[in-house]
C-alpha cells in the first residue's frame, strides 16, 4: 500500500493519519454508485437536453444532477473523515467555476452523455482525485453493466461487475497489430478529417475499431485487455484523470500525439487534448500505423 | 392478428390451424434466450477464437455451441407444434449446408463476434422465420441488456428489457439530420476507403456516428428510436432477416446503396450485401448526404 505510506509521510503531524487515506476511493466509488443509479433510473425517461457548443454537444439535466450528487457525496463524506472543506476542490465537466485545492476530485458525471440521451446504453462516471495536483486514484463505474474498474497509485488495480464478480487487473500484455481493437473516436468537426485519415490508415492492420461513445468506458476498456488503443483528438481532464491512474498501475498509458506522455495542464482545468492510449510498448507502432 | 390469419387462410387443411402460428415467435425468443444464457457464461471465459476469411473476420467456439442450442431448441420445439421435420430449414452464419424449406429460420448466433472475443459486452442473436421464403417474423435478442426486440408481420412490434419492462414499439419518427445517431460499420478493407469517404462526408451534418460492433444490436436499435441510420457494406442475410421483419412494422425500411428497398436472394444464402437502413421517408436525405 505504498499510497497510504506516501500520504502519510507527506502528512506526519495530520490528526487523520492514524486512518489511511485508502478510505478516500471507497468514497468515490459511493459516489459514482449514486450517480450511476440515478442515470439507470433516468435512463429513456427524457428526452429533453440542451446544446452546448454544437448540435452534436449535448447536456442533459441528469448529467447536472448527476454531478451534484456526486459533489455532495464527496465533500460530506470527506469533511466526515475529518478533511478541512477549504481544502477541498472539484474540476467538473457541467461548470464553470472548477477550484483546485489541496485535494481536488476531477469528475466527468456522464462521460457518453449522447449515448444516454439517445438510449444507448453505454456511459461511464469518471471520478479521479490527486493531492496536490498528483494524480493518486480513480474510479470509473458503467451504471448499465454495474462495473467498476479502479486503482490508488501503486496499489494496482482492480475491476468489479454485476456479471463477473471482483478481480485484480493484471499488467497489460502488448499484442500484435492484428489483434487490436481500437477505439476510434469521431470529434468535433474541424479536426475529423486528419481523424479520418488516420483510420482509414489503421484500420486494414487492426482487428477491429469500435467507437461505443465514451471514452472513460473506452479507457476502462483498456485496462481490462478489450481494447488495445484509442485515438481521440478532443477530450478533457475529466475524460482522462481517472483512467490515467489505473492504466498507470498496468503499464499502460496516455501519451500525446507526439508519443509522450500526456501533462494534464492544471492552470487551464477546461484545455482539449489530442491523445493516444495503448500500452506503453506499443506507442511508437501506433504512430506508424495512424501518421 | 393478421399474422395468424394469414398463416390459417394458407393452411386451411392443416391440422395446426387450431393453434395459431403465432406459437412460432415464442419459440424463437426461447431459443434465443437460450442461446443469450450461454453466451454470457463464456463471456470473458476463454479467448480460443478461430480467423475465418481474415485477421478480422473470427469464430469461437461459443458461436458454434450457440447456434446449436438454436436449432435444437427450435426443431424440437416445432415438431412438439405438430410440424414436420422434412419441412423445416435453417440458413445460418457458421453453417455451410444451408437448406431453405416451406418453414426457414435464419439464425445469427452472435453478432458480434469480435465483441464477444475481446470482451466488449454488446452483442444480438437475430432468428428470422419465413414461410414460403416470406419473412414473417423475427426476434433479436442482447444477452448482456437482457433486451428483446421482437415482431410478427402486420401484428407490430415490441421490445422488453430488463431495465426497462415490456412496451409495443411505436412508429418511427423522422428527425432533421442533425439530430440522426448513426450506426457506422467499418467493414473488409476492399470497400473500407470508400465507407470512410461517405462517413466523412455525413459527420458534420449528424449528432454523433456510433460503432458498437453488432449490426443486429444496431438494428434493434433502430426499431427503437436509438439510432437513426445505420450504413453497413459488408452484411448477410443472417444480420438482417430478423431485423427488417421488425422494421417494416414500425416504417423502417433497409435499402440497397440505390436506395431500393433491399430484396435478398434465396438462390445464394451467402450473399454479401450492401445497405442504407433508415425510415422510409429519410433515404433520399441519406443519400445525398453521404455520397
Amino acid at each position: 500500500m505504498r499510497f497510504c505510506q506516501r500520504l502519510n509521510s507527506q502528512n506526519k503531524d495530520n490528526f487523520y493519519m492514524a486512518t489511511p487515506d485508502s478510505r478516500i476511493l471507497p468514497l468515490m466509488i459511493d459516489a459514482a454508485k449514486k450517480a450511476g443509479d440515478l442515470i439507470r433510473q433516468n435512463f429513456r425517461n427524457t428526452d429533453s437536453f440542451a446544446e452546448k457548443t454544437s448540435h452534436n454537444d449535448i447536456v442533459t439535466q441528469t448529467d447536472l444532477d448527476s454531478q451534484n450528487i456526486i459533489h455532495e457525496t464527496i465533500m460530506s463524506g470527506m469533511v466526515a473523515l475529518g478533511f478541512d472543506a477549504n481544502e477541498i476542490g472539484f474540476v467538473q465537466e457541467e461548470s464553470n467555476d472548477d477550484v483546485v485545492k489541496k485535494h481536488t476530485f476531477i469528475v466527468d458525471p456522464i462521460d457518453g452523455t449522447s449515448n444516454f440521451s439517445s438510449g444507448i446504453p453505454i456511459c461511464g462516471v469518471s471520478i479521479g482525485y490527486a493531492q496536490d495536483k498528483e494524480l493518486l486514484a480513480g474510479v470509473i463505474f458503467e451504471p448499465f453493466s454495474q462495473t467498476i474498474w479502479a486503482a490508488e497509485q501503486g496499489a494496482g488495480a482492480w475491476t468489479e461487475s454485476a456479471l463477473k464478480g471482483k478481480r485484480a487487473l493484471p499488467h497489460l500484455t502488448p499484442k500484435e497489430a492484428k489483434r487490436w481493437m481500437v477505439g476510434a473516436h469521431f470529434n468535433s468537426t474541424e479536426i475529423a478529417n486528419e481523424q479520418f485519415v488516420a483510420y482509414q490508415k489503421l484500420y486494414p492492420n487492426v482487428r477491429g475499431m469500435r467507437n461505443i461513445g465514451s471514452l472513460a468506458v473506452d479507457l476502462a476498456y483498456v485496462t481490462d485487455g478489450i481494447l488495445d488503443v484509442i485515438c481521440n483528438r478532443g477530450c478533457y481532464f475529466w475524460d482522462l484523470a481517472a483512467g490515467s491512474v489505473i492504466l498507470n498501475e498496468l503499464g499502460g498509458q496516455i501519451f500525446d500525439l507526439t508519443g509522450s506522455p500526456l501533462q494534464f495542464d492544471w492552470e487551464n482545468t477546461k484545455k482539449k487534448y489530442e491523445i493516444i492510449v495503448c500500452h506503453k510498448d506499443l506507442i511508437s507502432q501506433v504512430q506508424t500505423l495512424t501518421t
